[in-house]
């Protein structure tokens, strides 16, 4: 699959970046070598997607850590590290493997120090191996959720939860992946995602790189297309998982979700274990990002609504548990009210539906 | 109420409009003097709306039968007015208004040839006339309308069915307009409806010039934001509304009327009488338009999506009459299964939700 990687390491264990803010215009890299870099490219979405944000983080400490993992003068190692993290856990709210990869670089930094290890390449080895997971647990998705993909099916999606949102094949777009893979020869219909359009920009450029047939629509066009019929099922990614199975995913999942409800079609969650939060209770407890006006309000620097005018501009919404018909994770498919046993080991209790 | 009109005759008759594409950045002006300017005025939505391409088409005869009411050499009157009717009913499929006011004017013609009247007057009158009875059955609207709307209140709309749509108030915001003079204090909530985007440059902006207070959403907001309970309820405008009261609109009004319905929110819609199409049995009969892949794959001439992707571009969806909970008319406020009857003198029956 010639889609280029997201992320990667340069040489010097510094951060390479595609800056997805310039795609499908421009396939630039971009080099972090500072902490705020790293923050900073969070921050404004050129590293984005709930895994991905969790692995430029965990990177992002390693970065923070300096050359010989020592930090800024007057500052210990683990006092650098956790100004990293702070600086880091700060960029998104929502996302909630964010602050899961941070506290593991964390625990992963103290143990480092405790036992005498060499710091630096303890911290790479385990934003290393976040990363590794990563990539597995998207393996691990792809294979469940290609068994709930009909052969030559269509399916829907929103946002991009695909390898520009993770470390590997993505979480909602694995299945798909995996399934054109085996030669079902799936379509996606792909919402085009506004304000900032990762649909149509990033899960219509990977599936277009990849080969996988997609059709563009608008964000107000799901219900339409959704009614005409072909459509066998929805299938989104996650930020965060609540304990209950609700679920806060990008604006708009919401209504797609009640969308998929009003034609019978069945609707998907897939995410890593990763962005499960069981401290949580519900999804009136997640914390949603509230972004620039300017993202609704003007496009490349022109004015597309009044001067002045008030914005409403939510970066994710929750769709509840009784929307949703399964949750695919690398450790099954479950249903939402029972995605709290995910976490217990052994279990993998396919949904029925 | 200091919005500009979006259509008006000059002194001699030809046609200017506000060209609303360039709406918000620019307010530009362009006269039309050939019925090839006003079919692609039409065409292109520099004029648009159902009851505004209804004015604007009746006006476009006039222009289109010449100044003496000749038209082209070797063409009788009537042969030229069959022309320009033609040429202005293929401009767009779906808004029935269109059709009703051009079949008005083609009558009038024949009325006028067969009476021995002066033909050119005949016309300019009748346009006016429609236009006139636009704008009375906007006020109408507004009146019946405003009854509808709580003290005080948030209602949510979509596109654009104010003053910029109408040659009146308009008929979606001509509830919250009256209402507003009333001193009711309404505030509404505006999705910016890509891809063209009439509700951020276009009801974002005529409501800011009238002082109305509105909220700018995106088209994938509409779900999360009726779900915050404060809109009182949805009121959206019409193409056609077929004879079992099924309702073409906007794209995205389905979407938005199955999440009121979710929330348990009224959802009306508001359009004169000439929207009703009762040749047109319900909703699966209305020719809904496909417009350019370019207005999704694009903005402003910079690709946002990649090179060829297939996209799905309907300009308009189809609401069925069991989600809407009122018809407002200039002729009262129906049930949808009772719009027939809307057709019958002296009916005027409120709806009971």
């Amino acid at each position: 699959m010639p889609i280029p990687s997201p992320i990667a390491w340069t040489p010097d264990h510094t951060i390479r970046i595609l800056d997805q803010t310039l795609l499908p215009g421009a396939e630039t890299y971009r080099d972090l070598d500072t902490v705020e870099a790293v923050a900073e490219a969070i921050r404004t979405l050129r590293v984005r997607g709930a895994p991905l944000i969790g692995i430029a983080a965990a990177m992002g400490v390693v970065v923070g850590a300096g050359k010989r993992g020592s930090g800024e003068a007057g500052k210990t190692p683990l006092e650098e590290i956790a100004r990293a993290c702070e600086l880091l856990g700060a960029t998104r709210p929502t996302a909630v493997n964010l602050h899961w990869a941070l506290n593991r670089m964390r625990r992963r930094a103290e143990r480092a120090c405790a036992e005498g290890e060499a710091l630096r390449e303890a911290l790479i080895s385990e934003a290393t191996a976040i990363w590794d997971e990563d990539r597995a647990m998207c393996d691990r998705i792809g294979e469940l959720g290609a068994s709930l993909i009909p052969e030559g099916s269509t399916v829907c999606t929103v946002c991009n939860a695909g390898v520009l949102a993770t470390g590997g094949i993505g979480t909602a777009l694995a299945p798909i992946y995996t399934s054109h893979r085996a030669g079902a020869k799936p379509h996606v219909v792909v919402p085009e995602t506004r304000p900032l359009l990762q649909g149509s920009r990033l899960t219509a450029w990977e599936l277009t790189q990849a080969g996988v047939p997609c059709t563009l629509i608008g964000d107000g066009m799901i219900a339409s297309r959704l009614r005409l019929g072909d459509v066998a099922c929805v299938i989104v990614g996650a930020d965060r998982i609540a304990a209950n199975g609700d679920v806060a995913n990008k604006i708009g999942t919401y209504g797609l979700a009640l969308a998929a409800k009003a034609h019978g079609i069945p609707f998907y969650v897939a995410a890593p274990t990763s962005t499960l939060d069981l401290a949580t209770p519900d999804g009136a407890a997640i914390p949603i990002e509230q972004r620039e006006a300017s993202e609704l309000a003007s496009w490349q620097g022109t004015r597309t609504a009044p001067a002045g005018v008030r914005v409403w501009n939510p970066a994710f919404d929750v769709t509840p548990a009784e929307l949703i018909s399964g949750i695919i994770t690398d450790k099954g498919i479950f249903r939402p009210e029972e995605i709290c046993r995910s976490e217990r080991p052994g279990i993998d209790r396919p949904v029925v539906n």
